[in-house]
Parts: structure tokens; C-alpha cells; sequence
């Protein structure tokens, strides 16, 4: 480099240090702002997420963007980004209490993490929250006089025999609820079990979440809506959007979004383990797409054998969708040893044609996670 | 509301709007100075991905960061965004121009979009490019007189042939490049028909890149390197990566990251088909993981059939990956049907030290790609 051009970009580089001072200051500038929102909305006990206000404001930005010459989907991308650092920090500010009166909580199996959250959430908003675990049983009786709500995060293997066998002595009018990720039989023990409010939840989000904003919660309504319908505001007001579902629709297509998925997952790296792969030299040759992929064994793996286990092996009866999957595979497998191009590309269309609309949509939303993963990468 | 809350709410919000003005023109500001360094670049050759600046620079903005209360994590994703928008950007400013005394370019199969891309970069990098595809055939002659470089890009499946049967004639001092994902049978077809300098390139990107910076290349190295090194640093001052292999190592690896990902995500989609699989439910129900997993889906079915036949027929000779995924597929689902939770168990822990450090690693980057795409919600 010559003396000339190291002296030029010196110059240019203390002036893109003095603008990123300015960023800076903005951005924290309008953190400040955003966690005053919350605290106005947290006193009129608003909830945090408010999908119309935030699209019509991107746009408004989207258009201002443009006029300055600056491209729609770098300020949407970022104040997206902004969004999710605002949400994470409405914890600081905690949440309305919906309900005023009830009782203490007790949630069963507290110390998981999702127990964890739910306990962090709900004492944020005010409630009264005991952790009762699997030590704690001697403290039942009294943990469980005068509770008003009793939450079940327990492993799905014991979560029936539990509530069966623990729970049937709990307060006429006190709300039983869990947060197992199939719905079916817990609901049907929690009915057996208990005569008063009952309702289903499923979480569909990871245990490394640190804010439930536009997460997804299953509520599958039990008995006396009316009863816990305080708990569901309570649960859009963390900002959570809930969808109603029946049990055995929410069931069946959890075999195919997560039985089949986190069985494939695992197959794939007990194949990679077994070819002996060698995941730096992988790595070195992988495009973005693939190192995604490989994030997601990664992924499954470093996390508990036994949770895995429990959500694959939960309906055991019922594992018709990964053999539908294993004889499709199959039939490909001869399909690939036999050359047959032809009929790849017929069935590549069938395919094609069914996914109609959502494959544009598909590829549009893959792309900005690939530039993700791209702007991510650092070696 | 109250009208005391929208009054609130409203003051807020004009004042986010204030925020957000300045924060366009930053944005602006430092695009345009970024644009300069891009320019300084370009005149003296230097290549536009500078690693160890960007993290340098990331690194003194996270202190800063961290002195004003605002999250690091948060000022370097927004600055990762902003880095992809200039390199994206750096195309409108041209590239140097490595070798400025070479002849014309052509490129086989030109308008195909890999071949495009690299049409269009050299032609930003100053050099004469000109296209050959499947009907030029005629002007194969005239373009063919006094070339300096020829890159051959046409689908995987009549590669071999084309080099054999039409690129003999080549003159003695021109350099012969192909693009394709397999490189061994490429790299012997070139080595049998040319007899001047070869080299064989795979770009590990998809169709949809806008910019070559931080992707990555691999080059097999064939022969008389010291005459297409000039190409090499072409590529780097693109911003791309360069990663030497052999050809054999990579076409093995590319087994596992190319034939085996594309075909599995095949027969997933076959089988969402076939199993009349409720895409809009699946959505509903589906937690960010598994909304990237159907984006990908997603994607395959968007792209082009022939495409993907090309590469997962490209090796049928060799599908050993993929039959010993089928047979750990197998093996998992007797595992699954006689409910063995303690094989399961073993299996996964066995994977998961196997992986070790990785996991982590990946559950990391995985998590900023799922926080990306929870950010992206609209629905």
C-alpha cells in the first residue's frame, strides 16, 4: 500500500468512527424511548407487541429510506433488530398484572428452563410463584392449599403418571394447566384428574429464548375458559401471540413439524458420527445453506439426550409420518440407483406445483436468513 | 385507552420518529464513506473483505458500545448489515483490474446465473467478455480466436462432453476454468482436451448472492498455476475466499454437504406431498426452527428441477452417503418402533462428544439464525 493510500484511508476510516459515535448515540437514544413506551403501555397494561403499529411504521421508514437513498430492507432489517433488543429489555420493566386476586402459582417442575420462564414471567407481572420439583414433594399439601393456579412442565414421560397420581387433591376452583409439547393425554389426565378449570399450552419456541415476543403459544381450551382467561391475556401481554388448536389436530401436526424433523436431525448426525466425517474440512467447503444445516445437528446435540427422547419417543404409537418418510426415502434411493432422472424431475414438480405461492415465499424468507448467516460469518 | 395513554404513546412516538430521522442519515453518511474507502480500494487494488480490520473494528465498537449500556451484540449485528449493504454496493464503483493485458473472456454457458455473475464481475473488473451458449455454437470459431481465458458453466450433466467434444481447439497459452460442484471428472476431461494452463473452480454459494464477499471458492490447482494466478487474486480482490483442495477430497465432501443435504430435503417435500401435509396449519403451529426448515424446502422447490437432478445425479456411482444415512435411518426406526429410549440415549450422547467443542459453537450460531428469523415475523 502506498504511503498515499494508507494516509486516505486513515482519514475516511476516523471519519466512519465519528458517524458510528453518532449511531451509537441514537441507538441508545432510542432504546430509551422505546423503554418509556413500555412503561406507559405496562401502566395501562398494553401488550408490548403491537404487530400493526410496528409494520405501519417500518413502512413509513421503508419510504423515508428510499427517499434518501438508502435501500428499504437495510433500515427494516435494522430496526427489526432494534425491536428484538427492545423486547428483551421489557423484562427490566416487568409486566401488568392481569389478575389481581389469585392466589399463589405453583408450578410443577419449575427448575427446567421452560418451568424457569414461566416462573420469571409470571413473578415479573406480580404473581406469587413456588417452585415445586421433583425434591419437593414433601411440601405439597402445603404449597397446594390455596393455590390458584398449578402449572406442569415436567418431562412428557412422567407428565400423565404425575398428574394422576399427585395432583387430584388440588382446590375445586384452582387453575390446572401444562406446558408439554403434545397435548392429548395430558389433557386427558389433567380431565380425569381434576374437576375444576383446566387448559392446555404448548410453547413452540427453544429453551434459549430470552423474550416471549412474537413467540408462539398452542392454547388448547380444557374446561371454564372463562376462569383462565385471565392467564391467556397475561400471556399476550409478554407479547406471545396464542393459537387456539384442538388437541388431536395439534398432535398430529406436531409428528410432522417435530417428531419426524428432530428424528431426521438425529439420524443425520449419527450418520455423520458413523462416516466418520471430518467437520472442519466440511466446514471449509460449506456454503451458507449447509452450515446452517450443520448448526442444526449442532444444535440438537448440545442440548439433553433425554429431552429428545422424551419428544420423539412420546407417541411411539404413532410413528406412521417417519415411516411414510423412510419408504419415501427408499423409493428415492432407487429412483437415484437406477438413474431414472426422469421421474426425480416429474416428482420435483408435483412438489413444485403443490408448494404453489409458498415456495416463493419460502425462498424469500430463506434468503435473508442465508445473508444472516453470511454477515455472521468470520473465518 | 386512555386519551392520557395516546397522548403519552404519541409524544413517544414522534420523538422515535425524530431518532429515526437522524439515524437514516447516519446510515446514509456512512454508506457514502464507505463507498470512498471502497473507491480509495479499488484504485490501489486492494481487495474490498479486509478479515482483520472488519473484526478489529467490530471489536473497539463493541467497547464502545458497552461504555454507552448498549448490548455489543446488538451495535455489531446492525454493523454486519451495514458491511453487507457496501459490498453489495461496492459493484456499482467496478473492481481492478488484475491482468489488463490478457485478450477476451468468453464464458460457456453464459446466461445461465452462476455464468452471469461471473460475467458480470469480470466485466466490472475491466475485461472483454464475451458469451458462448448452447446456440452460439456457430461463432465458436471467432470467439474462440485469440482467447485468453475460458470458463465453462452449463449444467453438470453434459460438462465432460462438451470440454471433450468442442474445447480442443483452444490456443496453447489460454487458460481453461470450469464452475461446476463435482471436480474431478471436470478436472480430467480439462486435462485430457487442453494442454495450456487449467484450473478448476466451485463457487459454494447459491443463485441468489448479490455480492461474492465472504463466500467462499474452492480451487483445485491443474496446472501451469503461475499463469491463472492472476485470476485467483481477481476473485480475492471480489471479496470472495479462496479454499485450495484436491479434487477427489472435495468432490467426497461434497457427498455429504451437497448430494445427501439435497436429496433429503427432496424427499421431505415428497413426503409433506405425499402425506397431503396442511402447509398453512404447519405454519401455524411452527416454532422458528421449523420455519427455517420449510424454508429450505421452500427453496429447493423454487429453484430449477433440472438443477438439482444435475447434482444429485451427478455421482450416482457413488451414493454410498446416502445409503448409509438410509441404513442409520433404518436402524433408528426399529429403535423407535421397540421404544428403546436407552439406545436413543447412548446414540445421542456418543454424537454429541463426538462433536464436542462444535456443539456449541453451532447451538451459538444457530440461535442468531432463529432470532433472525423470529425477528422477520409478520403473521
Amino acid at each position: 500500500m502506498t504511503e498515499k493510500t494508507t494516509a486516505a484511508l486513515e482519514k475516511l476510516r476516523n471519519e466512519i468512527d465519528t458517524v458510528d459515535q453518532g449511531l451509537l448515540n441514537l441507538l441508545r437514544q432510542r432504546l430509551n424511548l422505546v423503554a418509556r413506551v413500555g412503561e406507559v403501555k405496562h401502566n395501562a397494561g398494553l401488550p408490548i407487541y403491537a404487530p400493526q403499529r410496528e409494520a405501519s411504521m417500518l413502512d413509513k421508514r421503508r419510504d423515508e429510506a428510499e427517499k434518501l437513498g438508502v435501500s428499504p430492507q437495510l433500515i427494516e432489517d435494522i430496526l427489526r433488530r432494534l425491536m428484538r433488543e427492545s423486547y428483551q429489555n421489557e423484562k427490566n420493566v416487568g409486566f401488568k398484572q392481569v389478575n389481581t386476586d389469585i392466589n399463589h402459582v405453583v408450578i410443577v417442575g419449575g427448575r427446567g428452563q421452560l418451568g424457569d420462564l414461566f416462573r420469571q414471567m409470571l413473578s415479573l407481572s406480580g404473581y406469587q410463584v413456588h417452585i415445586l420439583d421433583a425434591d419437593d414433594w414433601h411440601l405439597a399439601d402445603m404449597l397446594f392449599d390455596g393455590v390458584g393456579l398449578v402449572i406442569v412442565t415436567v418431562p412428557i414421560s412422567i407428565t400423565c403418571n404425575l398428574i394422576r397420581q399427585k395432583l387430584g387433591q388440588l382446590p375445586e376452583d384452582c387453575i390446572l394447566a401444562d406446558l408439554t409439547s403434545i397435548k392429548l393425554s395430558p389433557m386427558e389426565a389433567m380431565f380425569e384428574t381434576h374437576s375444576g378449570p383446566i387448559v392446555g399450552f404448548h410453547p413452540m419456541f427453544g429453551p434459549d429464548v430470552t423474550s416471549l415476543a412474537k413467540q408462539v403459544v398452542v392454547v388448547c381450551h380444557g374446561r371454564e375458559q372463562e376462569k383462565y382467561q385471565w392467564l391467556l391475556e397475561q400471556i399476550e401481554i409478554w407479547g406471545a401471540k396464542l393459537v387456539e388448536a384442538e388437541a388431536n389436530k395439534h398432535d398430529e401436526a406436531m409428528q410432522v413439524v417435530q417428531a419426524l424433523r428432530h428424528f431426521s436431525t438425529f439420524i443425520y448426525g449419527v450418520a455423520l458420527f458413523e462416516s466418520k466425517a471430518d467437520i472442519n474440512q466440511l466446514l471449509q467447503f460449506s456454503s451458507p445453506i449447509y452450515r446452517l444445516e450443520l448448526a442444526m445437528v449442532g444444535r440438537l446435540f448440545a442440548q439433553n439426550a433425554q429431552l429428545y427422547a422424551d419428544i420423539i419417543f412420546a407417541q411411539t404409537e404413532n410413528v406412521e409420518q417417519i415411516e411414510g418418510y423412510f419408504e419415501n426415502f427408499r423409493e428415492g434411493l432407487e429412483m437415484l440407483k437406477s438413474g431414472d432422472r426422469k421421474l426425480f424431475i416429474e416428482k420435483f414438480d408435483l412438489v413444485a406445483d403443490w408448494l404453489g405461492d409458498f415456495s416463493a415465499q419460502f425462498q424469500q424468507e430463506s434468503r435473508v436468513m442465508l445473508q444472516t448467516a453470511a454477515d455472521m460469518k468470520v473465518n
